[in-house]
């Protein structure tokens, strides 16, 4: 895995967050991949790359194809370049197989899909599908102030084309499942019905700095003690919505965050996902009121911004129809699957037939540097990706 | 306030964190100061600084006065400063008024008394009074992995007396209240007979990196969450038994920081404090309780570390009855008091005659920028320290 080496990891994984110098590495050894394939490559404003294999009939609407290169800060070596370099391997077959497609085929590189170093995560097609704005996103800032905009500009993958101007016949995304559905189960193949709908509350608390030792219990308006209220909360909420809903916190920000302070602030960022619009309502509405009820005990002050939002995602039946005729006529094993990740096939699913193919991962861990796949289940998914690109690219 | 310019805060308060650049400024000026005073400066190996004004039987174990220099990250003004600049005043006032004293006067600096950067707090004085080893603190790390002893060194500020050989004859510490109770009595003086206990419980927990969309609740195991419901714990068990205890978790660090990774690693320092030691016991054995209990239901692993920790103090009474004698004779309103932090006074304690004089600060505000006192506490204050302190060296 020659894409693994660029930003590697602590544990055997990957640290190439996005508009990072290791991002450009990873973008520059992709596209000399992409050039020795014969492709042309195009670059739009939000830095996404489109990779192009010319079809018999130019004009008609290229099949796209793909996911993204960024990884986690402590990431695996399979979110997301599985897909991409699923997609160039479908046209490295093609060219070895003679085979041209009355399609054009486009292999796709998202900008940041993981929504790590700058939320909101699957940035770049979002602002492809209209639902984000590109000149907000560009001034989101990381965690030491500086810009997404900038940062592409910096690393020299700011492209010059318009972004979301392509017409898209079909987008197809080969993608690990990370979770532990199909491996408990023994399946093959995943194909991808839904996708979980998603909201990301950032959550500042604003109590009082004082003493550890000196200030009297009832006195304090301890900031530490409300955010972990409200992790306990979205706890709870999860575990009633469960299965179908999960929730957490994994991002916390302590202020001053020395031993003998009483935090007099906090931000954090709560993550909640159902396949159902209207329990993700449910439980956004019941983390509000109860982060009001928290606050208000502990004589603390709080805001609560929305940072990323997206609702469950109905992937487009023909395309579904035919990742799930392809692993049928294959002979693999495959299911039904709601995606519990968001992935950037949710975005354009709204501008365009969209579908997922996911195959297994060990233990169902992803978003860890110890995230593995086996060979077999790498080849079936890419196997299963290829035929549904090359039906609906038409021969 | 020429020393509050060095290392200053964000927000009026200072960060002048032990052994940085910031503190070797403020010990130069504090130095140049002392100089200007007469005074001969002695340094420990630990950097404690202890500038000398001679008495009339330069045989007689001096009687030292002081403080410390350090800050919080987000500290105020007067924490340790007031100390230290409260003895130089004692040995200027007797330049000024031409008074000798039998005893020797010795104004001191203990180096990293806040334990912000380099836990434990007390650190030098703690090594004085032969309760922590010095090649061990030497070692300690902070944040950043820099040791203590190497930062000492950097800074130019490591002597080469050896630490703990001084003969004290007393020593008394002027530090302010750092909570609310002299004044919401409307109280000038605190007469701290006692000082609570304290312990610094560092845990780690070790869970499961995962993606929090993906992974179905039932096979989360979520160091963020533990780290929630510790929290929590160590409230409920503080409030079980204040007003003779305080407990809070201030210092938090989670791994990897994401917002859709559950935490698979999480670090934080409980604190705890009681006057009476049995209840401080009590505290530690249903939190390590607790803590198991904790673990256990979210699976996820743990390490508990005691990185500070100091029994409860009773100061001598005959340097105690100094500064009550000095209060009254003055015509100060004054009241015993129990010091809630720890101060250099409580090690320092253990081996030899100790007091320590306290004033109010507004709205009992400390470790927090904004920390504030009036010019007439300041003054009565001084005033006190200088009487305990001349009777004690007698004239
Ligand atoms: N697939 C994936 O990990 N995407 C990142 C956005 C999310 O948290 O779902
Ligand atoms: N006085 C003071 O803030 N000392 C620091 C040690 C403690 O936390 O009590």
């Amino acid at each position: 895995m020659e894409m693994a080496k660029i930003g590697p990891g602590i544990a055997g994984g990957n640290n190439r967050q996005t508009v990072t110098d290791e991002d450009g590495e990873g973008r520059h050894l992709f596209k000399r991949w992409c050039e020795a394939a014969g492709l042309e490559m195009g670059l739009d404003e939000m830095g996404t790359m489109f990779a192009r294999r010319e079809g018999t009939d130019p004009d008609l609407p290229p099949v796209y194809v793909g996911s993204h290169l960024d990884t986690q800060p402590t990431g695996g070596k399979y979110d997301g370049v599985l897909g991409v370099l699923g997609g160039l391997e479908v046209v490295r077959s093609l060219n070895d197989l003679g085979i041209k497609t009355k399609h054009p085929i486009v292999v796709t590189n998202w900008t940041n899909e993981e929504g790590a170093r700058f939320a909101p995560a699957m940035m770049a097609s979002g602002v492809f599908a209209g639902v984000l704005d590109q000149a907000d996103v560009y001034e989101h800032v990381d965690k030491n102030g500086k810009k997404f905009g900038e940062e592409l500009e910096r690393i020299g993958w700011k492209g010059t084309e318009k972004v979301g101007e392509r017409k898209i016949h079909a987008f197809f995304e080969l993608h690990i499942e990370q979770g532990p559905i199909l491996e408990d189960e023994g399946i093959d193949i995943g194909v991808v019905t839904h996708g979980q709908g998603l909201k990301w509350l950032q959550v500042t608390l604003a109590g009082k700095e004082a003493h550890t030792g000196s200030t009297p219990m009832p006195k304090r308006r301890n900031a530490g003690l409300g955010m972990a209220r409200v992790i306990e909360l979205v706890h709870e909420i999860a575990m009633d919505y469960q299965p179908d809903a999960v929730g957490a916190v994994g991002h916390m920000e302590v202020y001053p965050n020395s031993r003998n302070i009483i935090a007099g602030r906090t931000v954090f960022t709560i993550d909640i996902r159902s396949p159902e619009k209207e329990v993700l309502d449910a439980m956004d509405g019941r983390i509000r009121e109860g982060i009001d009820t928290i606050c208000d005990a502990l004589d603390i002050k709080y805001k609560i911004e929305q940072v990323g939002h997206f609702d469950p995602v109905t992937f487009d039946k023909g395309c579904v129809k035919a990742v799930r005729d392809a692993a049928e006529r294959l002979g693999y094993t495959h299911r039904n699957i709601v995606s519990g990740a968001g992935h950037d096939a949710c975005w354009i699913n709204r501008v365009a037939p969209t579908a997922m193919v996911m195959c297994p991962c060990v233990d169902g861990l992803s978003h860890n540097e110890a995230e593995e796949i086996t060979k077999e289940w790498a080849a079936a998914g890419a196997d299963v990706l290829f035929h549904a690109v090359v039906e609906t690219a038409e021969i």
